[in-house]
């Protein structure tokens, strides 16, 4: 690709350019990495000092931006209503890899009972099972497993060695992203009469809304009865753990690592960090955002605040007590003296 | 399917049934969920309010229920041993998915070697190894990787994209859930002259016995030298780590995300929660409980505790720990306080 | 295999053998496991009780070793500079189940224009796409996806159900263990006009050095911009979470289940304990050596410390915190007495 200032103008909304109108630009990199034929832009303050030392080749900058010291030279500055949002829209137009063109690849298992659009892709060694339904401009890449009445919908991309389980519901424009398992039975057991352990059938299903991200190699469990729902918009990270009959709202994002056990409810617009437990059977109100690596054994009732630690607390207890706790070495000998002078006085 | 209570008396052992014995059953949910033609159960008194309200056609009882107030008129009674037990039976009986027919689909690639009965499943995709034994009754699904000499028992279930690396020995009626990987490296190492991390060449294997579950991309280390056992009826969920090595005793419980290092022993009959982990070379005793997202990092040998914590110690002991450090914001006032007594009296 | 202590000194360079020379051995072992005809070795003090027990042929000892009591006479004694070594060697020269030959397996799909030496292994159900280049000794086994425009090294292995997603480099003599999900995409979003999560297109790449292990379902994804990088003999464990614009220096080694989230840089020669997770954007020290299960939340400037806890303390300050929190229970009576005595004295 080659780009100019003056042509990235025709692409997304520029109100003014101060400097080179035609420099080429071949690349685009954060501030800190750019050479000068990259784009780069500015949106977080906090990294202001990198704009006054950037090799980059030109910059997009929030209209309000008034610099503290004199920009490089050679920089050329572009000024757009959101650099951020421009920065992606011209990264996503002229580098992101494309995405495979409809059709399908020799090799691929597909039973005839299955319905697919003509303009979809399927990969080699993709399996596609019985009365499956796939929407068009959906993708399923080689190695995806689809079991039997799996329904994808619209534009929805299944990565390779993805495992959609039988009867799962994927809706529109979702990515299931590589080794993600969705589907598999739930880790449920009832005391037999003469096993410890006998499996309660596994009879629900997964039912993921439109917009939904699953990350690499995360599960997503069938419901026992019923279903296991992610709603609209959920963004799920790597390696994350959804037990069976979990609930997860609209628009809720939780990072790698983190496990929800079975039956919990998470509210919309949630955040939760990496390498969070989350009991069974319990319900976290919307708009909680839980810090990594906490633990939640009670229901959160009160929505939109901040939680932390194991058990975790309201963040600013939390970070009160792990302070205390910090100073534990001081009080113990502080207590000493104390002692020492109650009883010697 | 359409059943009946009356129809329900032959298929499970019913005391008595109060209500309609001829009420169209069409599904099965919990007692919150159900509609008018379901069947559900009650055994769990903490629920017993749901009975009241529940919109169930029927529900299982048990035979000693006593009603504290009147239950709704349309929902007909049928009383049994175990109403847990009998639900999932009709469940498992009624709604289950059927597994895939005995029977080979194309394109599976299987080692002329392979020693596989008429009797089992071999799903498209599916790669069958130098010597593999598989008994009668076992299903591979599509994707599934058995290495070379691996044996897998009878009715043994091995989902799409598990992967059974060579000499692993498999019990029967085993399932092995999607993306779980057995006998992969362990991780050692040695200091060479030259390099800091030799390999050390892994050539022990895992052996699972009969009626275990290895959940969704969990991973079973196959040993340095000797054996990494999974016990009879050890039932593993999703995403957890057992590294080489290591021995779980029979009947064992270890729930999602969960991590057993290195040559540790856990015994029989353990409950070990989701996000636990225990360091290598330890030995866990018979019968231990340990909280989710504790941390054991020495041997336990009393048997039958409940232990919770990083470390981890007794969980009564750990609770009040837990108790003690969220008041450590009104201890130090207190102290000051003291102090200030103390020194101005 | 027999060997005979005469025959090992063939191979590993022998200082004196005391005992039978010409022992009949089949196996490798243990001292606590073996048998009559195993070898084995010893190099840990900690372990040198087990000596006086074993009921091995023979044993490889330092030159330096001093027996405190009489060993068993049926004990061949090998004396060698490096025990350990040795025996790594004589089990990988004897006991290392063979690689694959060279030579491709039927039904793979190797695209055109992908360039694959004579001297490989491709195994049924590989998938190798454009313009993918191989090197020469490598083994891609089946189910491997290797994407477009990846470049893989000499000798690397690529083991069943590895993905490698487009415009992955991995170096040589790397092993990718099975699952393994290389090069996917970053979990980064930015708010939209109209959404709460629009995608940050992902457009970096993953670069994995020479010597490099990727053990069993762990995660490396692809970074936005720029590179994603572990570094030469970089040794990664189970089930780990690399997160986009992580940097990992050459020769750090991390357990199972362990977390790096976004753009933080590791040093060279840290160890990482299982479990661990490490926020986003941190630096950490040269040789730092980080315990199970701690939480980092800050970065770690000074090199060659060790750290534990969460949030992480340098250890000898974590472990007296420890030790003081769990006297909690005796510290709020004794306080209770004190306020008695300077109120009532």
């Amino acid at each position: 690709m080659t780009l100019t200032p003056s042509a990235i103008a025709e692409i997304v909304s520029v109100e003014r350019i101060v400097g080179d109108e035609s420099k080429p630009l071949r690349g685009f990199a954060s501030l800190t990495e750019a050479h000068n034929t990259d784009l780069s832009f500015f949106s977080d303050p906090r990294y202001e000092n990198h704009l006054y030392t950037t090799k980059a080749g030109a910059v997009l900058l929030p209209l309000d931006f008034q610099a503290k010291r004199p920009l490089p030279s050679y920089l050329t500055q572009i000024y757009v209503r959101r650099p951020d949002q421009a920065f992606y829209t011209l990264v996503q137009k002229y580098k992101a890899p494309p995405l495979p063109e409809w059709g399908r690849e020799p090799n691929s298992f597909i039973h005839p009972s299955a319905e697919i659009p003509e303009d979809t892709y399927i990969g080699a060694f993709a399996y596609i099972g019985e009365r499956v339904k796939i929407g068009s401009q959906a993708r399923i890449f080689p190695f995806a497993y689809v079991g039997a009445e799996v329904e994808i919908g619209e534009g929805t991309v299944v990565y390779p060695h993805a495992v959609i389980m039988p009867r799962t519901k994927i809706g529109s424009w979702c990515i299931i992203h590589p080794g993600a398992v969705i589907g598999a039975d739930g880790f449920g057991f009832y005391k037999g009469d003469t096993r410890l352990y006998e499996r309660i059938p596994q009879i629900g299903r997964v039912v993921i809304e439109d917009e939904v991200e699953v990350g690499a190699n995360t599960c997503v469990d069938r419901a026992t009865l019923g279903e296991t729902r992610l709603g609209k918009g959920v963004k799920l990270d790597n390696l994350i753990q959804i037990a069976h009959n979990v609930q997860i709202g609209p628009h809720t994002a939780i990072a790698a690592q983190t496990g929800i056990a079975g039956s919990t409810t998470i509210g919309a617009y949630c955040r939760l960090g990496g390498q969070v437990g989350i009991a069974d059977h319990l319900s976290i109100a919307e708009g909680s955002s839980i810090a990594a690596q906490s633990g939640v054994s009670r229901s959160i009732t009160t929505p939109g605040k901040s939680w932390r630690g194991a058990p975790a607390q309201e963040v600013r207890q939390q970070l009160l007590m792990e302070a205390l706790m910090r100073r534990l070495p001081e009080l113990y000998p502080k207590l000493r003296e104390i002692e020492k002078i109650i009883r010697h006085p």
